[in-house]
């Protein structure tokens, strides 16, 4: 399998570069291909404007999505995006590793998809969902939390992960197409031991050897809309559920 | 009152600029004071690491939250965070102006808070959700979607635009201590006539000329939760409801 982390972490000898590390390592050994974007490591600029493209479709007034559809069909992206669009291509599976910050993704990570998600390469022309242009890979968020795992539980005071990372797994990830892995979480690994470190790492270790068949969030389908995004059958969406 | 707006959009003329000029106005008229943060005029940098700090607590592992509660004590903010967080304590009522971007905040905008909220400053030794440090004063989403309120409806395509604004209104806002005002969204000015387009911006003015008393998002009170996070009588966490 091809897999590219995106990693969104400052410090190397931190747990996110350790679930790195361990899954570079883990993967190359089984056998798989790895790449690995390391934002901080790359000086990764986060913001999203202009300086996302070489080609100019309009001047004098900056429609992102305009120039991104311009730039995908010009080969207008600055080679900062274009490489990271090379790489999301090249990979089967898609692994953001991060420590949730702000109850979401850090800002380095969060502008990497504001910059390399453009309309035309990644989506658009009604792509999207299960008809998305990723469709038939897979994504997972693997992240570590301040809190301790009760205060994220369904009656958690920090609210429940799977809502935190909704706007991620659903609003990115499955827009995209990608089929959604179940997050692996490591919560608190600054209160951890250093037994209990070892043991979530070889907890990731174990869901990275089985990436291809891990668990996936359940998502409705594109079709069961109507062209005003509104599900036909009129019950409320379900949330993201496991399939067994 | 005091309000402060920190404005995530690289276009002055498009929709979200107009809003923040129609808020600056407003406002001003009204006999409001009003500071703006205009992020990308200010070439706002959202890259939060050891650049957020003039001093240094550890030198050899960058812990940022350690930084944060060290810069705190000695006041070594970097000059640019220093700026922000007066502005941040100065105001009593926080907008946050920015088109929603892959579900979420725009990057330069999540960076803003990942650096300046940082710990010591503005949450942390028990101060949190009600018992925040920011605890009196008003915060309020306004933004501008890609899609139709359909699709952010119950059952929208997209996710209930409650559920994806979430992790802003309850993990930032509501988090620092803030009274969560109800988000004030522009579905697809992209598609509005001009005249549509003049009676939004006539209903943001309204909206802006009641912050003092607009309705708020209700959350539950941090003493009814144990010490591990949890909800003491067991219910499933209540969501964010309106306050009639």
């Amino acid at each position: 399998m091809r897999v590219f982390i995106v990693h969104a972490h400052h410090e190397p000898k931190s747990f996110n570069g350790a679930m790195t590390e361990t899954a570079v390592a883990a993967l190359a050994a089984a056998g798989h291909e790895v790449i690995l974007s390391d934002l901080y490591r790359m000086g990764f600029d986060p913001v999203s404007d202009r300086r996302n493209f070489t080609t100019v479709k309009d001047a004098t007034y900056l429609k992102q999505q305009a120039e991104e559809s311009f730039a995908h069909q010009h080969q207008g992206f600055a080679p900062q995006i274009a490489t990271e669009l090379e790489k999301l291509f090249w990979c089967e599976a898609l692994i953001f590793q991060f420590p949730l910050w702000w109850f979401g993704l850090p800002a380095i990570l969060k502008g990497w998809v504001d910059r390399v998600f453009a309309l035309g390469a990644v989506y658009g022309g009604g792509r999207r969902y299960d008809n998305g242009v990723l469709a038939g890979r897979r994504a997972m968020c693997a992240l570590t939390t301040g809190g301790a795992a009760t205060s994220y539980g369904e009656n958690g005071i920090n609210g429940e992960i799977g809502s935190l990372l909704y706007p991620i797994n659903h609003g990115i990830f499955a827009f995209t197409g990608f089929t959604v892995i179940e997050p692996f979480v490591v919560y608190g690994p600054a209160r951890l031991t250093e037994m209990e470190r070892v043991s979530e790492l070889a907890r990731y270790r174990a869901r990275l050897l089985t990436l291809a068949e891990a668990p996936s969030l359940m998502y409705r389908r594109l079709e069961e809309y109507d062209e005003g995004g509104v599900l036909r059958v009129g019950r409320p969406e379900a949330r993201a559920v496991s399939r067994s």
